[in-house]
């Protein structure tokens, strides 16, 4: 339950500087907006029982070899040995009801190695937002919202996220910030949340999907609360909490 | 002299992060306003021969021991046995001028330190800011701009000179920029140039220095166009170009 001082939140904007944020003892909430935090969400709310997270063809490959359903892309392309692709609609599937899923995602799978020691590792999306802000509140730890980036590099759809899970939980009575990134989201999100979508389409990845015909899944994928679940890493695996 | 097409600036916010930019065939703009880069600038304005920038209260002393003249800080107090702190108003003092000066700077030396396989390494603030972006437009390279932050963390007064840079940059005929970074960091640029000081206070650092009385110091390291230099890295010291 919450505790009388106020906890801290973070953001960070890159999988590479996780170590420098102490999250051993800290709730890290994975952000990949487009978009495999979302399609992981979306998963989760279409009866997912796992997802098995894998960075290499080669590792997906041999899971399928073994019977399990396989999601994969490489550069916005489904792997041709994949049962479809890291779009949020290829998992609004019965098929993939109480199984598990392994899914093929290098970005992904480098931010979930970074942050597997977190306290909780939960992985979140405009979908599962206000499940996610109020599991946060009532738990005892300090935050840092972990954007994935791309290859590295700071990315500005998942800033926009980051803005604003920080603006929602510091205008709460829990949380408090005083670190410069979590600050400039804030305000990031707060001048551009009534024109969202725009702001993001200034962004290289938004521009790289709408080039492959994405265009349905960023709107999909900026959409609050479709689901009440609560994605988290257990072991090598993400289950719902 | 410039080429026809347009040259790519990107802005880097942690110097942890310099591996993912490749650097070698970049000019690197080496960003720490409060106060490592604008107190070198103010240097070479005060006719410094070189900087010698060391990480090490050791290597100082070392130099100390031989005769240089020694400047450092640690958490904001003059070292005890250095001639003078970390503030670019210690450097406005004769004693420089054809001299070296061995310049003890933990965040700053690591970031120099990650960058010096840059083809060039400038030193940039506001105080050299016209001369800086007249440089950048008429060599052939791309740019990266280097925000140092503080301990591998994201910055406010770093990402709003890498704002103001790459604006003045881009709105010129021989750059452009598709990195996320860079967008982000012009639009906070424009959001708050007019009122820039008091969004400088909502950072960390700026609120550290205040603590420690350093208000002038963060007033004169936000000051345009003091001095044409341009300090370099050039082995192991800066020069001016």
């Amino acid at each position: 339950m919450p505790c009388n001082s106020k906890r801290n939140i973070e953001v960070c904007f890159s999988p590479a500087l996780t170590g420098h944020y102490g999250i051993t003892e800290k709730n890290v909430v994975l952000i990949d907006i487009l978009r495999a935090t979302s399609t992981i969400c979306t998963a989760f709310a279409w009866g997912v029982k796992e997802i098995i997270p894998v960075a290499s063809e080669e590792e997906a490959l041999a899971y399928k070899a073994k019977g399990f359903i396989v999601a994969g892309e490489r550069d916005g392309k489904v792997l041709i040995f994949a049962d479809f692709g890291n779009s949020p609609f290829d998992f609004m599937n019965d098929k993939i009801k109480d199984n598990s899923v392994v899914f093929c995602t290098t970005n992904g799978t480098k931010a979930i190695n970074a942050a597997k020691n977190a306290e909780q590792l939960i992985i979140g999306s405009y979908l599962n937002f206000s499940s996610l802000a109020n599991y946060l509140e009532n738990d005892n730890h300090d935050v840092v919202l972990l954007c994935s980036g791309w290859k590295n590099k700071f990315s500005i759809e998942d800033t926009l996220f980051a803005g604003a899970l920080c603006h929602r939980l510091i205008t709460g009575e829990f949380f408090e910030t005083d670190d410069d990134a979590a600050i400039v989201a804030v305000d990031l999100w707060n001048n551009t949340k009534y024109d969202l979508l725009s702001y993001v389409d200034k962004g290289d990845h938004s521009r790289r999907l709408k080039k492959l015909g994405y265009d349905g899944d960023i709107e999909f994928c900026h959409t609050f609360d479709k689901t009440d679940k609560l994605p988290v890493l257990s072991g090598e695996t993400i289950i719902n909490l």
